[in-house]
C-alpha cells in the first residue's frame, strides 16, 4: 500500500523530509490506517503494528495519535500551498497561472487521494489549536485562488461575478479528485489535471487578455 | 442536531418514508453517530443510546451496524438519482435542466450535508451486495448527467470535449458541496444551488440553441 501511494502519478512522496526513517514509516502507515478504518476507529497500536514497530517505539516519535494527523495535515497542507504560490506567482497571463494552478493541484490531490482524504475528512479530529493553524494555511490557498481570479478580471480576461465564491468552487473541483480518483481508472493524474484546467478557464470565460480595456 | 439536519435550507428530511418512528429515529442517530466519528469507530451501543434506546431495541429493527449505513446509503442515492432523473425528464432545453439538475442536487447536498458525507466516505464499508447495488444507483446518476450533456451536444447548445469526464466533474462539483458547507455559512442552499448552476453551464460553454446547425 504504502509504495502505490508513494509512487502513484510519478509525484514523489509528500513524506520525503520527515525524519528519521522510523518518524517517516510512522506517517505513512498512519495516513493509510485513517484512510482506511478512519481517525477515531485507529489506536496507535495499529499504527506501530503496521510499521512493524511496537507501541513503546512509536511515543519516541509522536506523543499523541493526533500528533500523528496534525503532522500529516501539516504536511499535506504546505504542500498544496506551495502548489498554487508557485502558479500565483509564476509567469504569463493569469489563464496560464490559473492553469497551471489547476492541473498541479489536481496532480498532487490524484496522486495523493489517500493522503488528501486523511487531510480534508479529518479537519475536525484535530486539537483547537492545531486545527487553527491548519485553517490559516487553508486560507492562504482560498487568498492565492481569489488572487489569480482577481488578477484575471483586473486584465479583461476573465468574467467571474463572484470571486470569493468562484475561488471556493475551483478549490473545491480540484479537491474532490481525491475523493473519485481510482488508480485503476482510465486517465492517469496528469490526464485528469489538464482536463480540469481547460474545465475551469470554462469556469471563468477566460479569453485573451485585453489590456487596454475598462 | 438531528432537527438542524432535518430542516436546514427547508428540505424535506430524507427519512420520512422510514417507518415505524423508532426505526427511523435509530436512522437519523446513525448519520449523525457515523458524521462525527466514522462508521468504523461507532456502535450499535452508541447509535442506541443517542436515540435513547436499547441495544437489543436496535436489534429489533436492524440486525446489524452495515444495515443501518446500507439503509442510509440507499434513501440517500435514491433521493440524488430521483432530482437527477427529475430534471433530465423535465421541460426546456438542455441548458435549462442541466441547470435544474445542478440547482436541486447542489441543494440536496447542502441542506443534508451530514446525510452525504456519510453516503459518499463511508462507501468502502458496505458489504460486496449492499455495494454492488449502491454503485448502481451511481452508475445511473452519472447515466442522467451524462445524458443531458449529450443532448446539449446533439442541439448545438453545448460544447463539451469529452462528456464521460465532464459528467464526473459536474457530479463531482456538486458532492464536494456537502464537504464544505456550513449552515452558519453566508449563502444559503438555494443560493449555492444558483450560483453552481452558472458555473457548470459555464463548464459545457452552453449557448442558445441551434437546431438548424451541425
Amino acid at each position: 500500500m504504502s509504495t502505490a501511494e508513494e509512487t502513484v502519478g510519478g509525484e514523489d512522496m509528500p513524506w520525503a523530509e520527515v525524519s528519521p526513517e522510523a518518524a517517516r514509516r510512522l506517517l505513512v502507515a498512519a495516513v493509510e490506517a485513517f484512510a482506511e478504518r478512519g481517525y477515531h476507529a485507529t489506536t496507535t497500536r495499529d499504527i506501530a503494528g503496521r510499521a512493524g514497530m511496537s507501541p513503546a517505539a512509536l511515543y519516541i516519535h509522536y506523543k499523541t495519535k493526533e500528533e500523528l494527523l496534525h503532522r500529516i495535515s501539516r504536511i499535506g497542507h504546505e504542500k498544496a500551498l506551495e502548489i498554487l504560490e508557485t502558479a500565483v506567482d509564476g509567469p504569463g497571463a493569469a489563464a496560464d497561472r490559473l492553469a497551471a494552478a489547476v492541473r498541479s493541484f489536481v496532480r498532487w490531490h490524484a496522486g495523493h487521494h489517500m493522503t488528501a482524504r486523511v487531510v480534508q475528512y479529518e479537519l475536525d479530529a484535530l486539537g483547537d489549536e492545531h486545527r487553527a493553524e491548519i485553517i490559516e494555511l487553508r486560507r492562504r490557498s482560498d487568498a492565492a485562488v481569489r488572487g489569480i481570479l482577481q488578477d484575471g478580471v483586473d486584465a479583461g480576461e476573465f468574467d467571474v461575478p463572484y470571486v470569493p465564491g468562484t475561488a471556493l468552487a475551483v478549490l473545491s473541483l480540484c479537491i474532490d479528485v481525491a475523493r473519485w480518483f481510482n488508480v485503476e481508472g482510465r486517465r492517469t493524474p496528469d490526464e485528469v489535471g489538464v482536463f480540469y484546467a481547460d474545465l475551469v478557464l470554462r469556469m471563468v470565460s477566460a479569453r485573451a487578455p485585453r489590456p487596454a480595456q475598462r
